[in-house]
């Protein structure tokens, strides 16, 4: 039998592990696998491109756990009051290529994003990083503004949106977690004085959210938006000031900030920087970027840390998705006669 | 929610509408998908290969549906009592990026890599065939004899196995199904007056299971084994006598019979046969050959075929996979709350 997590169990073992300790397990997670990166085979997603977004699939492996995720991206989804990406996770045995676990991935994905932006954070943003600013209000939001509290202590927000709606479910969202929270008239606005700038825009399309001007000295910018091909939040200028740290260089190229720099812009992968083979943050004036794009290796390690998290609970189901012969050379047995015989169907 | 289809519920559907029906209505949607080839985006599978096996993810869509098979092949897996293959698969809506059906695939694959030999032997092998060698009495087995005899009417078997109880399951599981078997002692035995050849062994390597003067004229070889690279079961200088037919050129060049033979080896898809755009059997004594290595396409069908025999039954059931917030910007909103709130996560 293949354990599954449906949404009903992510939402419940939340509450029941509460939401900052569940966050720090996680980043936990992601640090302990991107310290043994080079373990990883790391395969490219497999796009499948059509008129209004995309279909990816994301495998990643460490030679004994195999994962991949399916995860969508529509930005025309919103107005018809449908999520913009959706997700789902499967982990198997590589030595048997059994599936063993089926996970939905939306929840987890917004929680991994989030988890792996502090977790940079932690090693590029200023020790005494207190303020932060958010741009863009939509899905993703609320997770960065809990990962950064649990993580990294912050607890004042400036945040814009050009909805006022998105902006008012955000403070209604956050309004239990003890924020100090400034609701800005304008980007300009929101990143002043804020130590750290996340920007999460949701718009497919290469826009200047940030411009060179806005950014200080000694800021650390977690851009989360600029996701895919022609759809990036960050003034180039802003890019040649900073010293940008990325996931995977090779989809980061395609997919990110530096998609508008040239193949031979220098650029640091945070697991470097984890296990001290580069450096983070080195003076309190450095512009640090964080181009995040969102790589298998996270949610490879979102998918082993739900496993875990569940055994020896009731927060999982069962499904009967493999057919299991006692004799493997007799499949066709299962089809013959009934399926409770037990000489002939397996039951873990 | 997302509809599941598991082993139990495949078993009680096939029960439900009848082997013969079912193989029947499964050939019918390849043969409709095949005929409509080129409205599919083809891309090539993304293999995971470790020590003991491979695990691979196989997507094709039509622009309206997208669909994929989990498939892994680990060949030891039967010498632990495990299947060598086993697979799910998942069919979404291109224009939401919204997974929609579930299944187990491993039941299915099988059938459908036999309703698949079989279409292709209805446009290759002689309209006189009666009599089916099979050689390799492995898992696919009987889904083959199965389907030659629901497509083509063959009802006469002579099999071969070097495992005697590999034969003894064959014969006591086909016995209900009025087929004339003779179980020969070795596969030159096996091949005598066959009409048609379908191998069908399970061991990773470059075999000669069938040599060039077992192959007398007129004969179509369904060449199912050899399907990855290194595996093979024909010997080269049949193929030079034949005329080829395989599933999707460029990965048949490198996972089927044909890796043996140089790049530019003449081979017809089996699609442009079945469209009229390229011959199928042109004479009595033509020696054919459907090197079969299993296309995504397939898996496609097979998915929408189960799909739509499911719908309007109660062969499925409901997974709450998606997590699909009433405002879509409002992701958090579904943990914040209960989810049984109806204003914070839609039912569907």
């Amino acid at each position: 039998m293949v354990q599954f997590v449906g949404v009903d169990n992510v939402v419940r073992l939340i509450h029941s592990v509460g939401m900052e300790r569940f966050l720090l397990g996680l980043a936990d997670y992601i640090e302990n696998d991107f310290r043994r990166w080079n373990e990883f085979e790391k395969e490219p997603r497999v796009a499948s491109h059509s008129r209004d977004g995309v279909i990816e699939l994301m495998p990643a492996s460490d030679g004994r756990l195999y994962g991949f995720k399916y995860v969508n991206g529509h930005p025309k989804n919103t107005r018809d009051g449908l999520q913009t990406v959706t997700a789902f996770g499967v982990l198997s045995d590589v030595g048997t290529g059994y599936p063993t676990f089926f996970s939905e991935m939306t929840i987890m994905t917004a929680l991994r994003t989030a988890a792996t932006s502090a977790l940079a954070a932690k090693y590029l943003a200023r020790d005494d990083a207190s303020t932060m600013a958010i741009i863009g209000l939509g899905a993703q939001s609320e997770f960065q503004a809990l990962a950064f509290k649990t993580l990294l202590g912050i607890d004042k927000l400036r945040v814009y949106d050009i909805d006022p709606a998105a902006t008012a479910k955000f403070v209604r969202n956050m309004s239990p977690w003890g924020f100090e929270i400034v609701e800005a008239d304008s980007t300009a606005e929101a990143v002043l004085g804020a130590d750290i700038i996340t920007t999460v825009t949701a718009d497919k399309l290469n826009a200047t959210i940030l411009s060179d001007n806005m950014v200080g000295n000694g800021v650390h910018i977690n851009a989360v938006g600029g996701d895919c091909p022609g759809k990036t939040e960050l003034q180039r200028d802003i890019l040649l000031r900073a010293d940008v740290y990325v996931e995977f260089t090779e989809q980061t190229r395609i997919e990110g900030e530096i998609q508008q720099m040239p193949k031979g812009f220098p650029v640091t992968e945070l697991w470097q920087v984890i296990t001290g083979d580069a450096n983070g943050r080195i003076s309190h004036e450095q512009i640090t970027v964080f181009d995040s794009v969102g790589f298998a290796i996270e949610d490879f390690s979102t998918l082993r840390y739900l496993r875990d998290s569940v055994q020896h609970t009731d927060f999982y189901t069962e499904l009967d998705l493999l057919a299991d012969p006692v004799d493997p050379r007799d499949l066709y047995g299962v089809l013959s006669t009934t399926i409770e015989d037990p000489r002939v169907l397996r039951r873990a």
